[in-house]
């Protein structure tokens, strides 16, 4: 199974006064995963966007295993394991710098034309990109 | 089937360049939503972490239906559907002014002993409150 | 002097690790003050922007006086001191739930004819309501 | 003049229905500018707390001179003018990718004794790393 990693630092603003990463900041962390996987796939989604078309999320979904603490640098480890449809399913893990599994987590995004604001195709291009992608 | 309703107005700072709430905000309403729905019930998230009791977030997951714009009026409904355990699930909608559905959601937490940092049964108050709640 | 205030509750996500809220969250607080103060007035911002009209910020400041907690109600003073001309200067001041003054600050914007992406002159209806306004 | 610099990427997240970065955001960047410069120097902010010593904000202030969008790579530069006293002043400039400032900034915090809450000396090993620092 082929998959990308990025990493990114815990920032003060998003930990919490429980002490940890705020729940709702692993959403943007997938965010960041996907961004930086389509961008080393050579298909960044700022070259989606000029196509005409956008990618709206219709779910995202997160099961939250260990907490991250400020200032850990993390692993957001982002693949893709079902076909390209109307949808595309990004899949996810996040580790921490001690390689311990901190989450496990889902985002699926439509196909939209910007004109007309109705489902359509994945362009072509990402089709080829992820297909072939040795990410 | 007893709900909580509550009514939050989007803010600029929550839409993107998209035009509408950036998804990673709904996690942020359902915080909101379960916090006032615990306040009217005479048990605020305050004081359960006043008896030495963590929620931490253990599963969040949302189905985007209809994108929210800058300065709707939401309606955020929590419910709670499945007896409490070792976790407590709340269950979420939300709708725009025009009274469109415009996500579905859950959030489930777990009880940990703010001492030992183990998992814990959950505070009688809470259970008495849930079970009586015309909420 | 005339001035507006709004409530508003301090969210778990808006603390960090150091157990009070986010310096970065009052700038976004000053937001929400000015938000209902023109909705108040008669003008909401949504209506400014249907003008053909928007307000980038062009300078915020803030001195934090007194830190804010979790679940605090926190009251957000806004006013307009001086005249409005190129630009138009919010000053506020937050109180806590017990009175206590925790920060003072200031967002100034401009106005830009959205079509030219030029400066522009303010609307005749802001400067009505903001000079009649008794808010 | 020494300086630091660290460099950003601005996320979807980050930007707001205006189609730009929203300019509470500025705010955390220069939090992430003051964060690597401080790693760079030798002395991580995480570091500091083991001290004991906390630095609360105490001001923050932005001037914004040009709009910054979604996926610029952004340039933040930190530096130090004034000595450190009771408090440290770190001054900012943003550019984007092509070379142009897009603001002007200052921070400024407090040092506390973590323990009596009381304001403190700042740590003699920040106070060298600064003074040496080639940053």
């Amino acid at each position: 199974m082929n998959y990308h990693e990025t990493k990114i630092r815990v920032q003060y603003f998003e930990t919490d006064c429980m002490g940890v990463v705020h729940h709702s900041n692993y959403i943007r962390y997938f965010e960041m995963g996907r961004t930086e996987m389509m961008r080393d796939l050579g298909f960044p989604y700022s070259a989606m966007e000029n196509t005409g078309v956008k990618m709206p999320i219709i779910l995202t979904e997160c099961r939250y295993l260990f907490p991250a603490t400020y200032d850990e640098l993390l692993t957001i480890r982002t693949t893709i394991k079902e076909p390209i449809s109307a949808r595309i399913r990004f899949e996810y893990e996040i580790y921490n710098e001690s390689g311990k599994q901190i989450c496990t987590g889902a985002v699926e995004l439509a196909f939209i034309n910007a004109e007309t604001q109705r489902p359509c195709r994945p362009p072509e291009t990402l089709l080829k990109v992820v297909s072939s992608g040795t990410f």
